[in-house]
Formats: C-alpha cells, structure tokens, sequence
C-alpha cells in the first residue's frame, strides 16, 4: 500500500452536560461543552474497519455524563483531568486523551424582599440568569505518564475609547493610511495559557481562582496600557499575566483589532472630532489579526499556532 | 399589466454607529446597529425603475451617522424617533418611516488603585468590556401624525433549576412522553413590548429607566413564578410588566423551551435524583416553543405575531 | 385581573426529520426541519398552569416522526397538511395549526464505471452531496375549514455582474452617492408565494414541480431585467411569477442589496474601470433592503410583512 | 524583563475581494475572502509599540485589491503565491507569508431561448447563481526560500443511506450502544491537501484542475466504500487522493459523523426498518469527530493537526 496512517484521534465531540448542585434550597450550575479526542493503536480501524480497539464515541459521551454525577465538577479543569485519566488508564488501546471544554457562566437573579411576597416564592436562590460575555475554555491532555493543561477564554471584546495611536509605521506604494493619533482600540481577545502543573509533584493550581485572576490581570492591562500598536498591548496582557500568576509559564493571544472608523463628517458641514466626542463606523471585514505568544524566559513554547483561532 | 404592487419599503439596513461622550477623562458610550425602511409614493421605481422619489439608502445610512453626532444618542428609542420625524417631514415622497434599532450594552473595566501605578494611566475612566448578554431592541414607527415605539430584548436566557413541573396534559396514541414533578425551566427569552405614548400629549417616557425596570420585573417574575407551563411562567411575566409599568399596554414573548433531560444513568447503576442535585443533557433541536400576548384590558393588540421571531 | 391574554401559540419547533424512500437499490431522499405551532383553548395553560387542554409539544414531535413513516413525505406542502389537518381533526381543544417547514436538498454523487471496479460497490444509487445552496420553505395554515399555503426559498445568492444602473435620485443634505451607469447587481432572494388552493375544489398544485418553476422564473427574470433599480428587478421577477404561474396570486420578497463597491486603485496609478473588468469589494453592513409584494389584479394580500425576514 | 515574545504575526484577515474578467459580452467571476499574516523582525512593536518595521494591516489589504486588478485572478492558489513573494520579497523586515483564501463558487443562470425575448436582454453571460456547496480553501506560506502550498476545502456534506456498518467494538462500564449492520453514514468533510510543489523546479500544478479531480476522488471513495467504520471511510477518500493525484503527498480531514438515529416508532405500534426506508432524527450535538492525516509513504506529515478545525 503505498499510503501510510498519520495523526489520528476521534472521540464524542460538544456533551452539554449541565450539572446542578444542591446545597439546601440554594442551587449551583455547572454548565459544560465537552469534547473527547482519543488516540493510540487504531491502524486497523482505518485500514480494514476492525473496531476491537474502538471504544464507542457513544461510551465516552455516556462516560461525560456518568462522571458528571460521580465525581461532580469541581472545575472545567478537573472535570477534564478525570475523564483524560480514565479513558487512558482503563482501556488499553487508548494511550492519549484529550478533552476540550467550553464553560457557560450564569449568575443569580437577585429577587429584591419587597418582590417576594408575589406568588409565594420566599426565597429564591435556583434562579439564574446566563452571562453571555466570554466563554471560558480548557483543554487537558494525558499521555498516560503526564498532563498538560491549557486554560482560556473567548468571546471577550473589550474598548478603549482613546489612549491609542498608530503612526510611525513603513509607508510604500499601495500604502493610503493616515497616522493616528487618538484613535479607538477594540478587540475581541481569544486567549490560551499553560499551566506548569503537570501532574508531578508541582503544587495543583486552584483553576476557579487562576481562571478569574488571569482575566483580571488581562483586563487591567488592556486597560492601563497607553497603546502605540495593538501588538505593544497584547504583550502588556501576556506579560502582566505570567509576572503576576506563577502557575502560567506561557500564554497566546488572537486579538483582531475591530476597527471603529471617524465618519467623514466634513460632506454634510459637521465636524467630528475626537476630542469633543467621536461618531464612528463599527466595521466587520476585513479586520486586521494580532497573534503572539508570551513566554516566562526559559520556558518552551507548547501552545499551537493556531489554537487559539479553533 | 395583470398584476400589481403591494406594501413594499426600502432603506438601509444594519448600519453599526457607535457614538463616545466626553465628560473629561470620563467617557460614555453608545453602540446601536440601526436599520432604515421607508415606504410612501414609490411605485414608479418599481414599475419602471425611475428613481425620482427614492432616497438613496445610501443618504439615509449618512443620515444615521450625521445625526448621532449633531444631535447625539440619547437613547435607542430617542435617536429613532428623530430619524423616523426626519425621514417623513423633509422628503416629499416619504410617508412613512421605520427605524430598528439593536443595543449592544458595555460596562467599564474597573482598575483597582494598586494597578493604577502600572504603565502610567491614572485614571481608566474610557475602558469598556462588553456585556454579552441580551441585546437590546426597539422599532420607532412615524407616519407623519402619530408615533408608534415597541422596546424589546433578546437573547435572554434564564433557568429554574427547580420548582417547574409538568403533567395533566391531553395523552393521544403519539404520547410517550412521562409526567415530570421536579424538572429544569430555561428559556431564551425575546420579547416586545409596546409603549402607549404615541407622540400626542401623554408624557414621554424615560425610555432608559423603562428598559431597565421593565426587564427587571420580567426577571424577578420568572424567578419567583412556581411554574406548572412555560406558558404560565410567560404570562406571569407579561401581567407582571402591565401591571408594573403604566407606560406600557401590551407585550409579546416568544420564549423556546431549552430542555434540559435529565440523563438516564440507571444503566451504569447510578442514581440521578434531582433531590441530590442531577446531571441534565442539554438539547438543542427540536424545542418547545412557546409564544403570546398579553395585553392592558382594553389595550388594542398592535404587534404583529412574528415581531418577536424577526 | 387587568390584563388579559392575546393570541399565542405553541408547538415543537425544528424537528429534523429524514425519510430514506427504497427503490431497489435506488434510494431518495426527504431532509426536512419541520415546526409545529398550535392555538386554541388554551386560556387556561396561561392563566392558571392547568395542562388539560394541552397536546406536549414532544407528542407533536413523535407524531412528525410517526407521520413521515405512516404517511411518507411526498412533498414538504402535502406532509404539512397532514399535520396541520391531523391536529385540528384529533384534539378538540386545537382549532389552528400551523406548520412551517424547511427543506435542504440533495443530489447524487455520480460515479464513474470506471470508478466502480474499486473496493466492490457496483452500483451506487444511495450517495448523496448535499446541496447548499437556496433553502427550501412552506408554511401550511388550517383552521379547521380551509388551508393557506405558503411556498418559497430563502439564501438564494445571484449575481448580475453589468446591465445594472442607478441615477436620477432625489439629492439632499446628507447626499454624497455619486451616480452609477455600471455596477454590480447581487443579492440574496428570500420569498414567500401563496398558492389560490385552499383545500376547496380548485385542483390541487403538483407542490414539487410548482416549487421549481417559480424558482426558475425568479432567476430567469432576474437574469433578463436591464436594472435601473433593485426594485424594478424585484417587481419583475414577482410579475414573472405571477404571469406564468396560474396556481400563485401573491408573492413576496426581501432582497438585500448586497454591496459590491468597485476599488479606488487611483492612488496607485492603476484605473480600475467596469469594461476592462473590475475589482470589487464586497461589502457587508449596512445594505440596502428592498422589501416587496406582488399580487395579481384583484388578489387579497395575505402574507405578513414580516414573513420574509423570518 | 523576565517575559519574552515567541511565535508572533499579523495581517489583514478577510479581505473580500471579488475580481471580473470580461470577454466580450461574457463574464466570469473570481470571489475570495483573502487573508494577510506576516512574520519577521517585529520584537520592538510588541516591546515598545515601534511601529518602524511595521507594514500596516491596511497597506496589506491595498495590495490584495490591487494585485487583484494588475495580476489578475488566475486561482486561488496562484493568487497566493503572488501575495506571498511581495510581501516578503518587497519589505526587508518581513522573513515569512502567510496567505489564506477562501473561495465562493458561482455558476452561469442558464437562460431559455424562449425567455429571451423578454425585457431585451438577448445574450444572458453576466448572470450568476451562488453554488452554496463547500467552501474551497487555500494556504500558502513563503519564507524568501520555498512556498508550501495547502488547498482544502469544507461544508462538503455527504451521506450513504445504506452500506455502513458499526460492530465488534470495546464494551466497558460505560456502553449502552447497540451494534448496528445497516446505518446511515453522513458527514460533512473538511480537508486540507498538502502540494509536492515548493517553488523548486516541480513542474507547477494545475490549481484548477487538481482541485476538481481531487474533489471527485473523495467523492467517489465516500460513494463506494462499504463501511464498517467512519475511520476505514476517511482512510479511502484519502487513499484514493493521494494515490490518483501525483502532486499531492498528504491530506487530512476533519469528519464529525452526523448522526443520524432511526427513530423508534414501537410504541406507537409502527415499524421502522431500514430496509423498508425508515424515519431518522437528524441530530445536531453531540456527534463523534474523526480525524486523521493520510500520506504517501516517505512523505512528511506537515498539515497542522488543528489545520482542519479552523
């Protein structure tokens, strides 16, 4: 046969498995997108069909679930490592696991008192309202020796309404644009960090708290940052990250700049100045696309290229 | 010619303005995406394609933008009502205008003082991340007398994790379907609601405070409503609002059913009482979808059926 | 009570049903996404939670399934009057049902002989490529008495690449549009025709072979228009249905102007003019949106402003 | 600085761009979505906001509108490669391209002699329908030295209604499938091929033709193979390619399986066998993924394992 096998994995891709806890009257989500990816000794199944080193995607769907149950979900995280372990350690075939997760925040609808006389509903803590800002993301993979865990973000689109400039930059033949000086700087940032954790005797990060950190640094820096170029202030963000979280030895960002556009005002005899408070046009093609990864000195560098634009 | 034209209307659609107010250091911002349609004497343009009465949607696009700037956005249903007024009063042919509006809502960074001292921003007052929640909606009608002004949100999406039941219904030989005494409610809410003024000599309403207390009921009825039909939890939340908010005489929901199933996991011998906290698949299609009308007593029923599935 | 309840309705929506029709080895194909909305007595439901008038939505569902296998779906028009029919028919409380249905199409991988001495398939009659271009829709009314179909298309992209004009528009402040004697047509068709049966003693339409005429009118018409304006080409392409399609009195559309501006090459010295064929740019928000009806003399206009935009 | 950069670059991403080439009164059409990331010497626009060896996003998307019209469109791929050498070949501090290209397939609307004595238009060439199947891809990358030049394509939606078999699997804990000797096996393929070519003296491919047949080939494989898993058919499609196309020496495909599930109509005393054509619930999530690379032996494996998720 002159064509060989390459890279190959499969498994049950998007188990929306909601997990509710009950701690009394007051209830907790957990709500989950999570995807298996399994590989090892599968030359068969994709050379004659054989499926007796197939374990089903319809078991690790039913697996996703059970565990859900089992174990709980302390976090995406976890959840993650416990299901990469068991698909590894039980079936003998499987010899790495990699599973995607997508996390859905909701928080509480707050019912003031003087409304919880209506209809009889005296205390209402199993109300919830979803969060659609960014969606928090994880991937977690073992090999049966070690882990590796990535945590990240998407969706999450931020604004700085002036502190931005862009100028200085190489002028040639097809080159129209004109320098800036105060101009908006928008971005919808996709994120993906690595943990140094890696199964060995490392202490375990706290994913909840890390999660929320991270953004926070991420969002101060975006903030504080008196930006030349979006590139200069996504290094602000990756830098402000690993110097403030230890368990992070490297992050990568996929920023597209969404261009706010002056109107040209001047046709119809009105001025639209910064300065006095600016009309823009909100464009959404072509966008320009900022990617980089930042690095604690020393460490390699493990995140693909194109992960974070899956 | 055998046949002939009926209701027809043109304008621009989706033109995205975002509009920055200063107030020093502190800015403000609004980002609508706007869509124009106008309807008078326009036969001509389609019988013979003569553009003697047409506006250019390309002039009312630069309208949209010439007006966020002279006459700033106040809020979606203020700016609509100028442009709508505009449209009618200064072109002959136009006799009629219909302007929507969608509202993206964004909410400032907060910058603790400790970080203030990074990179030299003081004082962060012009950085915004954007709330991904329910948009914000409203369609401004004028046709040169009176004005008609719906508000409206998507893309809110609430659960009861408890107290929803489900049972007594009609059994017919395509019944499979088992009674449900504890089950999840969740919904993405998209609702419209119409305000009574009129452009006459009733007040105005404060179209701002109006959205925020409006979806506030809508919440805190949902939340507090112990639910035997979505239907009921729908109008429970519709009545809330009349009976709420004296400005408004009429609002419809369309509400899908987002079916959270409790997993089976009997055959893993695993309970999965909702009492301990369960674990939900869920489910995307299909969906229950549950739509209506409530009204003022004696209100007149003006919003059109499909309005809230546009 | 001071409120009251409107209309409203309720049913499973999207339910993705296929049906595989066996000739021999020959099989066909129906892949439909089928939505059940019902009305009735159903005061109650709202008011007070009592199912006892309620069919669920999930029987509706089964019965779409059972429907297609009891009944096969001979087209998407002819299986929702069944359903429609078998609702108000079965369940005493539902007066109205309405069915929407929505069709993607398939057509056969053709493989060569020469192909077929591979791997041992000697004769492939059951491989299909899924068609992605226009999606197919119906909706099916009826009240107990009569029917009202609805037939139509939606994602349906042309293109006229020249005979496409607009000048002699109304000029005003907040004009800078220049005038264009060669430009670029294209849009994306949605449309809605209703058929003149209503279950009465007219002869019923063949649904399938009506479906693609009209299709191939609307192209046809719209290919054959020299356009002063997108609605000019609407009108004809309405009136050429209306003309050649006895069983049809009323046709609506909503047509984007889909953008495709022609590129300023100037400021690299490069013309860049429609006859030497020409470099577009095309765009995506704002555009132009042309809406319309087209009835025949004397027809009622029956399709809802908004169903196109659906 | 204890943080450093790594892997960084940046473009114009999505440049819509849509060339037409005249030969008399016949056109054609050229419709990409262009796509700019440069790579070199930009440490200091990340460091400190320098933007002296930046070519800015918006000068990139110039030059693919301008290369449009002074080049031409032969193919997507050929487009690529023309992008490619000038960025890196005409700005010093740019080392690498990287250029990716989405292509939007349109055919002629074929006109009637009849229809022609309509409205005037005698010679219909200049009027296009957009074909909604796949999407083709392209990637090309130049580093001064070589090109790689990837073509793909996604969406490309296939089904077998019989001759697809799932059995013989690993049982655990977990599995609650039920083995299946009659399935119907859908999917919608995405793939991205790797050319032999890398600017050396290979003979250059022909872009246009080699897409086709290699669309055929995968075609025609997914056709007849007789299936006992999705792997053994994806293993075929790219057998069949690499060993039918001698310029291309790896392919890998992303495959979710679109299940879909006979539905069991038992309890409503109906049977629903395959071989009588049977009812299938179309399902959405979750589905199982299938990936794998297929290479010509000796060949290297160099198509990112992500390359087909994006």
């Amino acid at each position: 046969m002159p064509t060989i096998l390459g890279q190959n994995q499969y498994g049950k891709a998007e188990n929306r498995v909601v997990k509710i806890t009950r701690e009394g009257d007051t209830h907790h989500i957990k709500d989950l997108n999570v995807s298996v990816a399994l590989s090892g000794e599968l030359d068969e199944v994709h050379y004659s069909g054989s499926n007796a080193n197939v374990l089903p995607t319809d078991t690790t769907k039913n697996t996703v679930f059970a565990f859900a149950k089992e174990h709980g979900i302390e976090s995406a995280e976890q959840f993650g490592i416990l299901l990469a372990q068991h698909f590894v350690d039980s079936c003998e075939p499987i010899t790495k696991a990699r599973i995607r997760v997508e996390e859905y925040d909701w928080e509480r609808i707050e019912t003031s008192e003087a409304n919880s006389k209506f209809i009889g509903a005296d205390d209402v803590r199993h109300s919830f309202v979803r969060k659609g800002a960014e969606t928090r993301t994880a991937q977690i993979t073992y090999d049966g020796e070690g882990f590796q865990v990535f945590s990240g973000l998407k969706g999450l689109t931020v604004m700085n309404s002036t502190n931005s400039e862009f100028w200085g930059y190489i002028k040639d033949r097809y080159t129209t644009l004109r320098e800036d000086y105060d101009r908006i700087l928008a971005t919808e940032v996709t994120s993906v960090w690595r943990h140094s954790w890696d199964g060995g005797d490392k202490r375990r990060p706290n994913w909840e708290k890390s999660y929320q950190q991270t953004k926070k640094h991420m969002l101060h820096a975006f903030a504080e940052t008196y930006s030349l170029s979006l590139q200069q202030t996504l290094y602000q963000m990756g830098s402000r990250v690993i110097n403030s979280r230890a368990e992070i030895d490297e992050i990568r960002f996929s920023m597209p700049n969404k261009h706010h556009f002056r109107v040209d005002l001047e046709p119809f005899g009105i001025k639209n100045e910064t300065a006095d408070g600016a009309v823009y046009y909100a464009a959404d093609r072509p966008y320009g696309l900022i990617e980089a990864t930042v690095l604690r000195d020393g460490a390699e560098a493990l995140i693909p290229v194109d992960m974070t634009n899956l």
